[in-house]
């Protein structure tokens, strides 16, 4: 008896779920969106709507199928096992969400490059000069297509949810898709209002980068995935405090790559967060740690587009002279610490608190 | 017997649903919406989102709940009676998805105006500065939070789909909902390829109308409203085919009050269409029957942001002596003559079919 009872608690490893890692997610995930967006290029009223889908799936292409993974994952963590069809459904429109984020947020930052190509307001303006368009009305275009291609990838992420069975599954996330929904756009919202005003406010900072990244980034994919299992609370909170520290790191982590990182692996110009003059973390440490004349360097340029690379570069020496730097390197480690340290007690099936604990390494730890 | 079977095709007056009018509709929405609203302002992260409610409500406050009225006048047309808390939430939620198309609308267009106020974007620079934001910054930051506002209009249509009883219903009128959004997402696209470009093609610009305006403005809203009622598919067939012709007609309508409408009573300036060069039938048919010398200057003239309000008026004359404005009259009429024609012969109960043919002229012969 106290042999099964052992087994009861530990399956041993034969019966428990091997979860695909993530190039079987992205393979799963990425024939799934390909199918999908063939049918609705097919099904849309003509050839006309072609630059649109074309966007769409160069943006994808580029994804690290970061929450794809998180929300399968989820799936496992919730007590999910056998066909996972319907997770891998549920997580390919979440990147399709992810993808609307993203075309939205270009447009609003007036980014010029995304994943290293062109960004979709700028691919749909060239396709609109190239298909005939007057070339000075090709910004303005590329802007308004843009909100539309947005606008179409979000009710797509919702078309998807329903493109096959499972109906009484996807009833019971949509109330996690709305939170998660409505959340971004107020972290998006609480961004715009901060941008382009430096400040080293480091809790405000943070508050921003929960809003607008760690919840959609890693807890709401991790919930959706877990609530897709039937999980309960226990689960439900568990992934919840496992997530938000890791999300934050991630978010401190993407503030970092966007001022210190390798354009070539990160596929963004290096000073984009610094000319638009993002309140982040890093930019509010080192306002607060800088020098008098440093802080009179930063609030005199973070925030000017019309900064020279020569004028970013002596930012950056600011910043990294004031130690902010590696501040944010140890706020990183020790989120991903606490993270981990959620996931030694987390009520999980040990195959997924593994991957998670993988996961959990490769947000923090990226260089792209 | 005889006297039974007639009761029965021909209920008598005592038995039939008494339909809510325009004003009725109007306030239960509008309650409704108010309420909804202030629960999610009021559930917001936190005061910085003020901006986002107040430009929302500022928006759906000039509405004609033309959607509203439609998709539960829909729900009585399907069979539909009794307590209608539900349909009036769905009605809501197409206004608050009305609202999201109109504030991307204006982004999209540079629209200063709407429904005789600062466009949502406007607005929204506005409270920008007032908060204490950069002048220089104004415009930009608009525009963005244009884009999130409408991102969140849409979300807030679906989480209100939600926020009550009726899962089951809901389930079935999703599909309904995003086979709307897709279609206006893609009428809007055409919209733009071909704005700016003066064509007369009139069945193009028939095209558009129907994909950007006539499926969302009448078809959707009144099968959903029939789908929410269980009806079958011979009321969701009548419903399409009364719709689209009076859809078609709605749009001719916007059309001429875009170039001779009242400003007064549109909330519009009267110029827009004509310096963004809309390519609407009004155009097209213009383009067609001017004289040489008339086509000249329409060519010159029409998708050119700096004309003055002289060469404004100029334009206007010679659609007006083109003799197109009481062509797309008559189209009006036409299109109004056959949906109600489909309105003789529909399967609904007397009341909704004499409800929607008053909605058939208020849609057609409005000002505004």
């Amino acid at each position: 008896m106290a042999v099964l009872d052992q087994t009861e608690k530990h399956p041993p490893a034969l019966l428990a779920p091997v979860l695909p890692d993530l190039p079987v997610v992205r393979t799963e995930v990425d024939t799934v969106l390909a199918g999908f967006l063939a049918r609705k290029a097919q099904a849309a009223p003509g050839p006309e709507m072609a630059p649109l889908f074309t966007a769409l799936s160069t943006l994808l292409d580029g994804g690290k199928r970061l929450r794809a993974h998180l929300c399968i994952t989820g799936w496992y963590a919730g007590g999910g096992s056998g066909e996972r069809e319907l997770v891998v459904r549920v997580a390919a429109a979440l990147e399709l969400f992810q993808a609307f984020a993203l075309v939205h947020d270009d447009v609003m930052d007036g980014s010029d490059l995304r994943r290293g190509r062109p960004t979709a307001h700028h691919a749909l303006a060239a396709a609109y000069v190239d298909g005939g368009g007057r070339p000075r009305r090709a910004a303005a275009h590329g802007v308004a297509a843009g909100v539309l291609l947005g606008d179409l990838a979000l009710t797509l992420s919702d078309e998807l949810l329903l493109a096959g069975p499972g109906d009484e599954a996807v009833r019971r996330i949509r109330p996690l898709l709305e939170t998660m929904r409505s959340r971004l756009v107020y972290g998006q919202y609480l961004d715009l209002l901060s941008t382009g005003r430096p400040c080293d406010d480091v809790e405000a900072a943070l508050r921003i980068a929960r809003y607008k990244t760690a919840s959609y980034t890693v807890e709401w994919p991790l919930r959706i995935g877990a609530a897709l299992a039937g999980a309960g609370d226990d689960v439900q909170d568990t992934c919840g405090e496992f997530a938000m520290p890791l999300g934050e790191a991630f978010q401190l982590r993407d503030d970092l790559l966007g001022v210190f990182g390798d354009p070539s692996r990160t596929g963004k110009p290096v000073g984009d967060d610094i000319r638009e003059g993002k309140a982040t973390v890093l930019m509010a440490l080192a306002l607060r740690l800088a020098s008098a004349a440093g802080r009179r360097l930063l609030n005199g340029s973070v925030g000017n587009r019309d900064l020279t690379d020569v004028d970013v570069q002596r930012v950056r020496d600011v910043i990294e002279e004031s130690g902010a730097g590696r501040r944010v390197e140890r706020m990183i480690t020790d989120r991903h610490d606490a993270a981990l340290a959620v996931l030694g007690r987390a009520p999980f099936p040990a195959p997924a608190t593994e991957a998670l604990r993988e996961i959990a390494g490769i947000a923090t730890v990226r260089q792209s």
